[in-house]
């Protein structure tokens, strides 16, 4: 066979070494910063992680192109630009893991009283004994039921809490819930949510999603995690709500990002704030590769790619 | 049928109510700090929750005392001064979601950093990208696997993670791990847990368990979690080992406890502290409930106690 080889390109030497072995490809290590000489020949570009580069910033001269792969699983930033036919794909499953265990650290953090237990700790203080509150009994609402949303209930359950799941469409169970609920129920399910753990796509239609109206039908002393993108949730009406100590919240993505230090948000009562960090942990790298390496043995073998989330 | 009815005590009134509707059973209220005018008819005693009462304080005109039942799980202090023939009954499943529970807290809390982002949420400053330490591929040994160690072995499975279990004596495994270690073979697995998390009972046999040897075959970065009692961690070797920044540490039992102001423990680089809160939650009352109203129906029916842990 003398088929044309398939030129493929990847950020980084590690990415390149982990698909050495891969026959009938021709791997490039390429940045995106500026141009590459084989540019024109590349197939799948595999976009750094976390950039701000967008796809029109470097598809100029990639006559090749076929498809985009990226790093993250929100694809909000990459719409824009994307080359008619080249099809744009997620970093489906890479984060789940990640992810979803963050989700778990922030809700555990924040009905544990971690950072109360930090501030005592700074001050070398062992707390008087009092009864503090638990994960256990609590019913936990998952807005979001893709796969982290799945990986985030999977691990909630073995906590003997409820776990109901929401997404765009009502849709049969699976493994881990009798039924997905339609979006249409939210408002009915939030009054009976203890937590409510966000972790939906930002799409024009999840903006804003969790408004105020949404947050005042969330019982007394109800905690919000968000682990999907900042403006799913109304960011002042969730500061008023945590303000009065009627609602609590972790937040792991914030509107405006990176958080300005003046913002309220950082002093309010009852807001534990990690910087976006839900799925940049070593537990990427090697589930990151796995999937660069299924999409271009696909790609090679003239099959179907993986979590294609939009076409130019 | 006219046989006396069976008198047990229970230290609140909430205790009371829940056990209003079983018949044949005269509950009293009795706090134990001083006599109760029904002392000597009571059979069984519910002892108050983290009292510094012991047995032998309380047993004093109890004529009719059979059995004691504690609300820890662990009961190394109750066994001195236990009458002859009185049984002791330990809090066994009460605490097991709770304290699992706070042993995934800990554990997720310190590997994902979340002291470091309470800090930096203290400053107001929203640290820059990197990639941070995750749980998921940690190789987890669980120290201890009773009902607590199997409830933590249980929330740590799907995290990706690899548990391997460790007690007093080898065994088979169950339906979470393929097999239970003996002890004998801890230092060997020491050195291969990223995470060791500490739920043995405090014996004489586990009593500086894990000491500086121990700690020292960790590998580097290595996690200990202790929430079972801070005797069955050598403290001094645990600063030492943390101090240089070759371990970490996130711990909900000290020795000594409560923790003095002027402790190392309290200032050492990746040290986490909660004070020993593991169990004392609200997931604690309905499970105390549930376990004393089956203790109450067994001694009436003449049915064995649940959770006998000695005999005086």
């Amino acid at each position: 066979m003398s088929a044309a080889r398939v030129v493929v390109s990847v950020p980084d030497e590690e990415y390149a070494a982990a698909l050495a072995d891969v026959e009938g490809v021709d791997v490039v290590v390429w940045d995106m910063e500026g141009p590459h000489e084989r540019g024109s020949e590349v197939r799948l570009a595999v976009m750094p992680y976390m950039t701000r580069l967008t796809v029109s910033d470097v598809s100029d001269g990639l006559d090749a192109l076929e498809a985009v792969q990226i790093q993250s699983a929100g694809f909000e930033g990459f719409l824009d630009g994307l080359p008619p036919g080249v099809v744009l794909c997620n970093a489906g499953g890479v984060h789940d893991a990640s992810t979803a265990e963050l989700a778990l650290t922030l809700t555990l953090a924040s009905i544990r009283q971690i950072p109360d237990f930090v501030a005592a700790q700074h001050d070398s203080k062992w707390l008087p004994l009092t009864l503090h509150p638990a994960l256990a009994d609590r019913r936990v609402l998952v807005l979001g039921y893709g796969n982290i949303g799945r990986a985030v209930a999977r691990r909630l359950l073995p906590f003997e809490v409820s776990v109901t799941a929401v997404a765009s469409r009502a849709r049969e169970g699976d493994d881990l819930v009798e039924s997905v609920h339609g979006i249409d129920e939210l408002p009915e399910l939030a009054s009976a949510a203890d937590v409510l753990i966000v972790i939906v796509p930002l799409t024009e239609a999840t903006r804003g999603l969790v408004d105020a109206t949404l947050l005042a039908r969330l019982p007394d002393g109800a905690l919000v995690v968000n682990v999907a993108r900042g403006p799913v949730v109304d960011t002042d009406a969730l500061v008023a709500e945590c303000a009065t100590g009627r609602l609590r919240a972790a937040l792991d993505v914030t509107d405006p990002e990176p958080l300005p230090e003046d913002h309220p948000l950082w002093t309010t009562a009852g807001v534990l704030i990690t910087p976006h960090v839900g799925g940049a942990t070593e537990a990427m790298r090697p589930r990151a590769q796995d999937l660069i390496r299924r999409q271009v043995i696909a790609l090679r073998d003239g099959q179907p790619l993986l979590h294609v989330v939009a076409t130019g």
